[in-house]
């Protein structure tokens, strides 16, 4: 298994993305090739002294920033470490790539590269929230944000093979993210969402509510990437924000300070529930490759287990079962 | 002063709305008027020994209930206290309406009974949300899923005004909710609703991303009627996901347990800054009077702050103030 890392991706890059590799080769042994500033990326493994040499450089002397724009930067960057490492994946010279870096331009130059599977219009990017009951899947979230009907039936049945192979559910519930349960609620695009993914084979319960999502009413929810986006920001800028409430609260209180430090596993333990470094990254669904984006503030063990996705994808032959899939439509 | 209450609305009706209006009274000196069963509200009144006479019941034989088509059921239903309620505005009656019942039903309702206000197309629900500085409004929170981009401008200007005069604050800024901040983001609705908004008189900071919204980026949060009502309940889910894990990880663990004890006058300060019914109601603005929607699972606190906001819209003019500030346009 050999998986490319885009090195120049995160916000503590490249740091966060060798250390991350160095982690994976230890717990999965593949081979890995960290594309970016050679000698930056040198630098840090020697830092973080490397011994493996399962892992390689391959130098990339221009980065894409977080808010370039997308479809310019992959154009006129054609040695940045996103469009080099996904031309290697083009190449067949990996059998995966992650990226820490602009989601925007991830999107676009997989789409590019890699092509979108047979039957696919629009990739998706998929990704694992945590629920009161366990793990759920939320596509689009920000690849595609002005989808057609067909396109949110398409993320239904790649992220219904998602949840099948790599979270291993075993009839996994769809719902469609809507105003209201009602079928009869809704803009025009969610009602005729609502009838395809109806007469579709996924196991739809139909429409579900903001309050469902994080009480884990769907194994699989679907929205448009502008939605999908907003919903991810919100959720972890409001438990940011309790957090920093309470962290306020309890030092205006001496009581309070002693019983916070006494509970504090309590909060390591819901704090690692909420981590979404445990997920690793969320699959570029649809893309006829194995294309993982993560968190730009990506942990070591984020980018570690965003590794492990994209060799799971490959061994598990995620992207031929979604083939499969869709022929039988 | 008189407000007319639809003691019928929320969950626990009319408990919650008579305790409220008994409150509202003993606090405001408010007229009061509850429309709805009568034997079931002067029961309520008895219960709680009532001894004002500023509280008046109109007996209503028909409820909407929550989740009844919302056109459909106001037609039908004339004699509902959402209906009645509403007339008795219309006939002018009384300065103001609060409802915690079916949010579509109210809408429908006080648009047709009591029109808009010259210059607005379409009405929008603003609510009050708590944030790391203060208090923000975001609108529209569902009652118009499907806005143009000129409907978003004509919420800017109105939550401008609800800013100015109920909130106090001197120059509110606005803030478009959007998936990135470049102004080049975005789908075409997003794109034209920030160049409307840019050529406005408003304090429009331009694009905001939903981790900014509980940041307290922005005083005022524009966003379709979808959007807002995903972000609400989303928020809601949240916050009640890490209350009962934190309270599963607390339990599990004895030390915890005692912490959690000591820390508890911390976690009650923010449960009181998340709390929903500090702000009362959320108006529905656009409408040619004072229509104040509370959430269903209002408590009697919330039902009383509802009844002061539509008090304070009477007293302090705010729709006058809307209606100058569209003249100006």
């Amino acid at each position: 298994m050999k998986i490319v890392i885009d090195a120049m991706g995160s916000d503590m890059a490249p740091g966060v993305e060798v250390e991350g590799a160095i982690q994976a080769v230890e717990e999965f042994g593949y081979d890995l090739i960290l594309v970016g500033d050679e000698a930056l990326i040198r630098t840090e493994l020697e830092r973080l002294g490397n011994k493996s040499d399962k892992i390689s450089v391959v130098h990339s002397p221009e980065r894409i920033d977080m808010n370039e724009p997308a479809a310019l930067s992959v154009r006129r960057k054609r040695k940045s470490s996103i469009v080099m490492g996904l031309e290697m994946l083009k190449r067949n010279e990996a059998d995966g790539f992650v990226s820490a870096g602009n989601t925007g331009a991830v999107v676009c130059a997989a789409t590019l590269f890699l092509r979108l599977l047979p039957g696919i219009e629009r990739p998706g990017i998929a990704i694992c929230i945590p629920t009161l009951t366990g793990t759920s899947v939320i596509t689009d979230v920000g690849a595609n944000i002005n989808p057609k009907p067909i396109h949110l039936l398409q993320y239904g049945i790649m992220a219904d093979a998602y949840s099948r192979y790599i979270l291993h559910k075993s009839n996994p519930t769809v719902g469609l993210l809507n105003v209201g349960e009602e079928a009869s609620k809704g803009t025009e695009f969610i009602k005729e969402s609502h009838t395809l993914l109806s007469e579709s084979k996924l196991n739809f319960i139909g429409n579900i509510e903001g309050r469902d999502i994080y009480a884990g009413t769907a194994d699989i929810i679907l929205c448009d990437g502008f939605v999908g986006n907003v919903i991810l920001k919100v959720s972890e800028s409001v438990v940011d924000t309790i957090m920093k409430l309470l962290k306020k609260e309890i030092r205006a209180n001496v009581i309070a300070t002693v019983g916070a430090a006494l509970a504090s596993t309590a909060f390591n333990g819901l704090k690692k529930k909420m981590d979404y470094s445990e997920y690793g990254g969320a699959p570029l669904l649809g893309v006829d490759g194995r294309c993982i984006i993560s968190h730009g503030s990506s942990t070591p063990k984020a980018i570690k287990n965003a590794i492990k996705v994209a060799g799971e994808f490959m061994t598990l032959g995620v992207n031929n079962h979604i083939v499969e899939e869709l022929e039988s439509y």
